[in-house]
Formats: structure tokens, sequence, C-alpha cells
């Protein structure tokens, strides 16, 4: 069904697709839960380099973006580096960005996989807000990603309360060095852009779950997700098609096992990660009673790339345990065993249960290059490298659901949610 | 001052901009010699799957291609192969095609270089035509090009008198796999287009011409050329601005080289090569008088890649000549010599003429991924491999400018231009 952004018809149509899909699979307990969420909706958008000389920029809309007037806004463009160096621009000169677009222009670092995302991603959550606060009326991101196609990259932003909203978009790589190199000369550089977009009518999305009963302890859970909702510019093939493929095609290898784990596996597909974590939030609540009978929780939301190791977060005395689990990775060369973390965005709420939360590592070397945009789509996944990855999570899933004891939660000094 | 197609406000700025260049560089008799063009132009263009579900496509009309109706277009999609598998077709099946769309999915090959390209692109030129003639009402082609990115690659196409004229777009690469694989499940696939494009009054470009001139034979000219214009979806960096900087700065070299050659060397940057070839045909046209007196003409137009030899056309008593010649690209390790063809687009128009033809042969592994598509921005521009690429030429053009005797003419019988 194409794109998937929570609300959207794409996410209407995913769900009963998904159950009819684990149904054919021979899951048990297949259903939908509802998952009540905010929907945002884009319709179109331009934007056009006015002064020094006309030139097409290729940008998106963030997501949760107010859209501009009809006509569009045009202002002159400011560049900044990162929210401390507005801020300092701002202590040094109070007028600099007053009345005009805002342009956060920093790089994201390839070799930093997931990390050199997290380093950046603060921008597009906040620059629109910091920027405002500033007088500027409206802003523009360097997309955060590591290729050099015209291709913008949107993702989640939000608005703080009491600063004016103001209309916020990615500018591709490629537009984001032009501008700067415009910028550069010394004289005034204009942009133009026009963003139809905005906020629409709550809906109700769903989560996907099926299982794979327990031999022993079938009340007890191990979960394995990924999401299902998609940004709106590709049709989320990696983000996060491959996580969902993985998932449950782990649980459906490990149903098909000549002897099924102690615990129940459950697939849990995900709605509205990308813009509100509706669906992991609800997921939490909703079975909050049961949580103490949940062994983990995994997610595989890194793309289709190979599956380098796991992270973990449990309890301390969990180590060993977890050492040995991840020792049956070696043959697929999948070594990383990493501590910490909260598995996945969509397993997080579950980290204040101290519900022991797992995260497959995956090469993420290509993944932002495409990550939130047009090119998004279902030829840069690997078939070898999304097989290599489902055998990683089968094998860690099935040996932790088929521990003789469950695993140490996760203690409470550490059950406070950091940004990944 | 941006995208550069013939008629288009950043193509009047280009003359201009050029000849200010070439004057500051040094060159004399610096001139715009106006060249009439055909104009057409893009103002915009949209696409979606209708069914079996919805689908945005990223698409570009085809240069030249008639709009759609403003509310689009809207049919169901026929996959073919190629002009032959349409032929094939419509042998077995008259109405195949009546009503529908053609999708022409042919895919480039990579390894071919500028052979690939030949391979594919009679489809591009040929196929709304071929089409509508079995009753197509519109066309849809593969990009064509070698990367996997959601940018279609737009490129020249023509009606053939009598035949309806259908609008004609491309779609990206991974949109033509999409397409092929629904077309594959076997159910009805409908796609809607939109093209807001066509013709627009005819308009004057120019040439731009500058020289260096011979310290002996000042009258006998050497032309080293690119071209200025570029298609409308980047911004020409790649085709032609870097040929054009080749072009330039090997002259530039020559003029600032202790000793002269012989004879003038011309920088011609041509206009309008992309769709419609004028300032080829104009300058040969207009200079037909003085083609007597062209001792050889090169061109640029194979992006910025490293140079690995050349490509010459001359009469065969050259051969030994030219060979010598390129001993002189070893150290750059430039070692090919292909004998035939004509030079480059720009160029071929000397062809009938006689005039020796010289191509510079760039490593154009990557040019596909880029060429005719909004990627074709000047981060793709490797500034070693331009170095490398402009010594090439430089050496090429002195040595030939400075031989003691001109090469010889092609032959009558080899002065028919056969497509590239």
């Amino acid at each position: 069904m194409g794109r998937r952004l929570a609300g959207s018809a794409g996410d209407r149509a995913a769900g009963p697709w998904g159950k009819a899909l684990l149904e054919s699979l021979g899951f048990v307990n297949v259903r939908l839960e509802p998952v009540p969420v905010k929907v945002w909706e884009r319709v179109a958008e331009s934007g056009k380099v006015v002064a020094p000389y006309p030139q097409p920029l290729a940008l998106a809309a963030l997501g949760g973006s107010v859209g501009t007037p009809k006509e569009g806004l045009e202002a002159e463009v400011v560049e900044v580096e990162s929210l401390e160096a507005l801020e300092v621009l701002v202590k040094a000169s109070p007028d600099a960005c007053r009345g005009k677009i805002v342009f956060f222009n920093r790089k994201m670092d390839r070799d930093g996989g997931m990390n050199g995302y997290g380093a950046v991603v603060p921008i597009r959550g906040r620059g629109a807000s910091r920027a405002a606060a500033a007088g500027a009326v409206g802003v523009l991101i360097r997309s955060v990603g590591t290729d050099s196609n015209r291709l913008p990259h949107t993702g989640a932003m939000g608005y703080e309360a009491g600063v004016p909203k103001v209309p916020a978009a990615a500018v591709s790589i490629p537009d984001a060095d032009l501008l700067s190199r415009l910028i550069a000369r010394g004289k005034p550089v204009r942009v133009r852009f026009t963003l139809d977009c905005g906020d629409r009518p709550d809906a109700v999305s769903a989560n996907v779950v099926g299982e794979v009963r327990g031999r022993e302890r079938p009340d007890e859970v191990v979960v394995v997700s990924g999401h299902l909702d998609s940004w709106d510019l590709g049709t989320g093939a990696i983000d996060d098609g491959a996580g969902c493929g993985i998932a449950i095609e782990a649980a459906r290898l490990i149903g098909a096992s000549p002897r099924r784990p102690r615990r129940t596996v459950r697939v849990v597909l995900f709605a509205n990660e990308e813009n509100g974590l509706a669906g992991g939030r609800t997921y939490a609540s909703a079975h909050e009673v049961e949580l103490p009978r949940h062994a983990a929780a995994f997610e595989a939301d890194s793309g289709a790339g190979a599956s380098t190791g796991c992270s973990w977060n449990a309890g301390p005395d969990a180590a060993a345990v977890v050492a040995e689990i991840a020792r049956l990775l070696e043959p697929l060369k999948a070594t990383l065993v990493r501590n910490g973390g909260a598995g996945g965005a969509d397993v997080s709420p579950l980290l204040k249960f101290g519900v022991p939360l797992f995260g497959l590592v995956q090469d993420s070397s290509a993944y932002f290059d495409f990550h939130h945009t047009a090119n998004d789509t279902l030829d840069k996944v690997d078939r070898k490298t999304l097989d290599q990855a489902t055998a990683a999570m089968a094998a860690l899933v099935y040996a932790v659901a088929d521990l003789p004891e469950a695993l140490p939660l996760i203690p409470e000094a550490q059950r406070t949610r950091r940004r990944e």
C-alpha cells in the first residue's frame, strides 16, 4: 500500500494487510490493537532561490510543520551551523534573524552511524522554535542524511509553547551546499518557499499483533517488533518495512522450529513510530498489567543492512547470559554486544517498567543516504543482508524466549528514557 | 545562473557571463554569435499510480513533449521492453496499446558507458510516436540512466509527422521497477500523470567564442569546445559545465604557455546542444567559408571524470601522427586512442566538411547516474579528475594546433553523420 504515514490511506490499509499476513503465516491471537494518533499531512511543497539568481530548491516540509501562506514565504536567509551557533549569533546581534529565514547547515557524519544521526537531529526537532524565538519567519535545515542527492530528508519536528509557529522544511544536501556557497559570496540570498501541509483531525491507527505460543510458559512474552508506519516521501521499504520483515520472519522461523521456545514470541508491528510514537506508548499502557510477564522486547528499526550484533539493557547480572546468547551470532559475524539503550523507539516506553530491551544492531552505513526520503523504496533492500539480519534476530529471540530463568529487569535507576 | 535550457532566463544570462569570463581570462576576439533556437519549457509535472493502490511516481516530461490536459491523463499501462518489442506486440495483438499508456522499460547497461546510452536513447527519441501509431494515448519510459534514485532523467524526444502527438515522460528507475512489479502481478495498473510543458516562441541564444591567436598561421583554427546550455532539472554542472571548464582552461593554459602553437585555438561554448543542436549547426553554417582553415575541432561533453584518452576522425594517413600526439597523455594514464566518431554533438556538423574531429574520452562510469537529472549539480564535480581531463585536453589541442602540417581531412566517404 505504499507510504504509510499515521492516519493516511496507506496507514489505514496497512493494518488489515498486516493482520491478514500474520494469519496466513500461521501466527495465533492475531489482532489489531487500536492506537489513537495525531495526523499531519503533506499536500505540496516547492521552493526556490530568488536572489542572486533564480534556482529551484529541492525541499520537503518537516513533519509537524505549519504551512506557509498560499503565495509562499519569502525572506533573506541567515546561515548558522547549530542550535548553539544560533544562540551565540543572537547574543552578539539580537536582530540578526528578525524577519529572516534561518538556515541550519550542520553536516551529518556518515561514519557515526546512529550517533551521527543523533548528533544532528535536535536541530530538526527544535530548530524552528529556537529560530522563531529569535524573530525568524521560517526555517530551512540541511537534510539530516549522508547522501548527495537532490532528495530532501523529512522527519519529525515540534513547536515549543509560547513561541510563534514558523514553517520548517529540509533542503536536500546539494541544495544546502548551494545555499551556503551563495551566502558565502556576501550578497543577500533570498529564498521563497511554499508548504501546503498541516495537522488534520485525530484518527485511529493500529498495532498489528500475532503470536507463537510458548511451550512451557505461554503467558510470558518476548516481543519482536518493527514499525508499520512510514514517512510519506518514499514507501518506507527500509524504514521500516525491512524491520517488520525481520521481526515477522524471525518469529515465523521460531514458530516453524521443531521445538518452540519456553515463552511466547509476540510479533508487534507498531503504528505511528515516525511522528508521535503513539503505537509504542499505547502498547505499553494497554499491556501494563501484562508487562511484568514481558521477558524482553526486541526491535529492528535500522534498515535492511547486515546485523553486526545487538544492544541490550537489563539488570547487570544479565551480562554473562547475554554474552553467551550473543555468541550464537558468531557464525553470522555479528559479534558486537553493546550494553545500554532502549532497544528501539517503539519498545522504549517499556523502559520505565524495567522490561529487558534488545536492539538489533545493523550496518547502517548507507541507511542515512535514503532515510526519510523519496529514495526509501524496495530497490534499496538487499535480500542477502536482510536474510542475515533475520537470522540474527531469530537466534537472539529464540534464545531469550527459551531461557530457563528470565533475565533480570532493568534496575530502577536506569529506567529513565535517554534520547537515542 | 543555474539551469540553462535554450531560450530560458538562465540561457539568456549565460552568454554574457561567458563572454565576460573569456574577456577576463585574456582571450581575444571574444564575441557572442547569435543562434536562433526553438524553445521548449517545463512548468510543472506530477504523476501517480492510481490502481492497484495510490503511489506517487517521480517523473519528468521529456524535452519536446506536448502537455497533458490540465486534469492529467489517466489510462492503463502496457509494458514493453523496446521499440522492437512494441512492434512484435502490435503485430500479434493490434489493439494491445489502444487507449493505453505504453511504458518502455529497457535497462541501460552501466558498463557500456556511452554505448550503453546509445543503445537505449532511441526509445526516448522515438518511443512516443511509435506508441501513438499503435493507438497509445501517452508514453512513459524508464529513465535512461544507471542510478537508483527517485530522480527522473529527462532528454530530447521528437514527434513523427502524421502521427498524433502524445505526452511523454520518464519515470525514475525505482519507479520503473515498481511499475514493472505491479504489472507482473497480472491485475490492471492505472497511472495518471499531468505535464504542463510545451513549445514557446522561437528565441535567439548565442555561441560564446574567444581565441588564443596562433604564432605562425593565425587564420588556421583549432576549435576546443563544450556546450553552455543545460537541461532544466539540475544546474548542468557535469553536462556540460565541466566540459566548458575543460575547454576554457585548456585554451587558457595554451595562451599562457611560453610559446603559443602555430595555429589559433578558438574556444567555442555552444548554445542549445541539448534540444536542437542549433549552436553546432549555426556555427558550421556561419563559418562555412572559414571551415577549410579549420585544422581540427575538439569537444568535451562527457562530464568531469578523468580522461582515459581520445577519439579521432581524420584521413587515414593521420593515424601515425595521432598516435604520436596521444602518447603525450601517457603520464596522465589516458592511453586510449579510438578511431571514428564525430568528436561530440556540437562539432559533428563539421563532419560533412571533413574537418578532423576529436573527442575527449572520459571515465563516464558515474556520468549516467546524474545525466539530465536534478542531481546534475556542482557537488558531483571532482576537482582532481576535472584537472586531469583539462590537462589531457590542453596537451592534445596544443599538439594539433602546433603541427607543422595540418592533419588530412576526413575522406568524403566517411563524412556521413552516424548517431553516436
